[in-house]
């Protein structure tokens, strides 16, 4: 018996197919190659289907199907995925439900994936309230309450990126939310843009590109040679990042609070400076519980996810229960 | 069939029959009179016993019991209530169990009461995601999201008097929260009494009593008489509830935001206000969704909220469905 997990992303199609205690017994990835709209669907339908019918499987054949998607899941099994043009509103349960026949498949959003990803194996391990923070180009929150995820009136819960942190609303806010344009990966590079501008005596690395074209990466090269505009900027991000954690143990009471996405990366060195700042603010109580931690699947956390989704659909199914109860 | 809401309070205990359909059949109030620890319990076992035996409910006899408690409701049936003595780990379920006999019971926060009297027969009816936000001598969230109450690790969800709002930490906040410390009914009389020391000029209604006696109420009085120190501390806690209220609507995507506790009550005019500052910060999909109202049940919110987590019970128990599938 195996399970397959699917990672959709904005320009590769992720796959692998573990076993249920969560060994990968294969795993390939796919070009989108510019591939829209139904098209798209088209090359999930055909990896679902020469995973389930292919001769690699035979002894294990799978029994269910994950997938994770670059956007919002509804319940009504229509995905809203900004990055692939054309999914707006697509039908992707409908289009995969034809591949998989008689065989169980779930959708969930890539926050929700991340989160699973890493209760299942990484460092949420059968945690029953655990949040994935996950700082890429964006910020966007996975959060497993009570074992559940949580999803909202409109499935878009989790929208943290746009947590407010006070002080006085600029306009400059309103297309990704005030803790986005500061703390997410485009907000550093942002950052750094604007010091520059404000200082033209400051001669340090970050000169040697046009202020349009530095990277989050490039702050981070910076930060480690010491670069006083890196520095200001990372800083600052402890703590906003600090002050996100502690909001989220306050209102969640989780027992861990995981850093992902491309920030963390080279961001994952802050953590015990990122917890002091949250310590600060957070109910110590719940403050005591939690555990701040990177996270362990890197790249690989919406492919475990979208499997570990399988591997509940599974078990609700079967009447079983998952290790700490996770539905 | 009826249900019998209970709500323990600091100095009283309120109880409520009601029928299954919401409406109250009986109700009373016992002082508890300076009763501290196992006298508590016992008052609220010979309660139960009254009710359940008493001749008045033969003919719609009591089914399920529900009960609310200011503070933590454990999922071990132990109560934590700081403003009843000996109640650090007190043994409400076991306690109130023996007077209710093969009748179903079930313990709830105050805070989850209050949401869930307002998903019963307030202002949030049918909701499957919608938040109380408690604004009294301190501030706490009760959290309904996708169906369920939210409890955390270690049932103390919900805890937003600590939100951070960012600025520089000060020692101030570490005893209640930063979002308590200034937008609660203590943090509005605190912060005038705060400027009226800063400001040995003003001669407004505010200096007719010592600074330390000024009362939340009296800054609201002022207010309506256009005084310049209740105006600013007033405005100051619109700019928090709305901040408050847009992280709530991004991170749970609720359909209602109920605004309730001693504060609202007079606040409650202000709701249009704090909308427009919420609706700067938050998700605005989110915020196009979410309705943002006062409280509908008052000081009954949690006798109500008792005696539907009461139904609640009974609906479990029968395999039955309540409007909205709420759990």
């Amino acid at each position: 018996m195996s399970l397959l997990g699917i990672d959709l992303g904005g320009t590769k199609l992720g796959m692998a197919v573990f076993t249920t205690s969560g060994a990968i017994l294969h795993k390939e990835q796919l070009l989108l190659n510019g591939r829209e709209g139904a098209a798209v669907g088209e090359l999930i339908s055909s990896s679902i289907r020469s995973c389930i019918t292919g001769d690699a499987f035979k002894s294990d054949p799978v029994q269910a199907v994950g997938i994770s998607v670059p956007g919002i899941s509804r319940r009504n099994g229509m995905v809203w995925a900004p990055n692939i043009p054309g999914w707006d509103d697509y039908p992707l349960l409908a289009e995969a439900s034809r591949a998989c026949g008689d065989i169980p498949i779930r959708i969930e959003s890539d926050r929700a994936c991340c989160i699973l990803g890493e209760v299942w194996q990484g460092n949420a391990r059968n945690c029953r309230n655990a949040i994935f923070l996950a700082v890429g180009t964006g910020i966007g929150a996975g959060i497993l309450a009570d074992g559940r995820i949580l999803r909202g009136a409109g499935d878009i819960s989790g929208a943290i990126g746009w947590m407010s942190f006070g002080g006085l609303f600029e306009d400059k806010y309103k297309r990704c939310g005030h803790f986005e344009y500061y703390a997410s990966g485009n907000g550093i590079a942002r950052q750094a843009a604007e010091m520059l501008q404000q200082r033209p005596d400051y001669r340090g690395a970050l000169r040697n590109k046009p202020a349009g074209e530095i990277t989050c990466h490039d702050v981070f090269a910076a930060y480690d040679s010491n670069d006083p505009i890196a520095e200001t900027v990372i800083r600052g991000c402890i703590v906003y990042w600090g002050m996100a954690i502690a909001n989220l143990v306050s209102l969640f009471n989780s027992e861990k609070l995981i850093l992902g996405g491309g920030v963390f990366g080279p961001a994952s060195r802050f953590i015990p400076a990122i917890g002091i700042e949250a310590q600060k603010w957070a109910q110590p109580l719940g403050f005591r519980e939690a555990s701040i931690e990177a996270a362990a699947l890197g790249g690989e956390a919406g492919v475990y996810g979208a499997a570990y989704t399988a591997l509940q659909l599974l078990a609700t199914d079967n009447h079983k229960t998952l290790p700490g109860n996770v539905q």
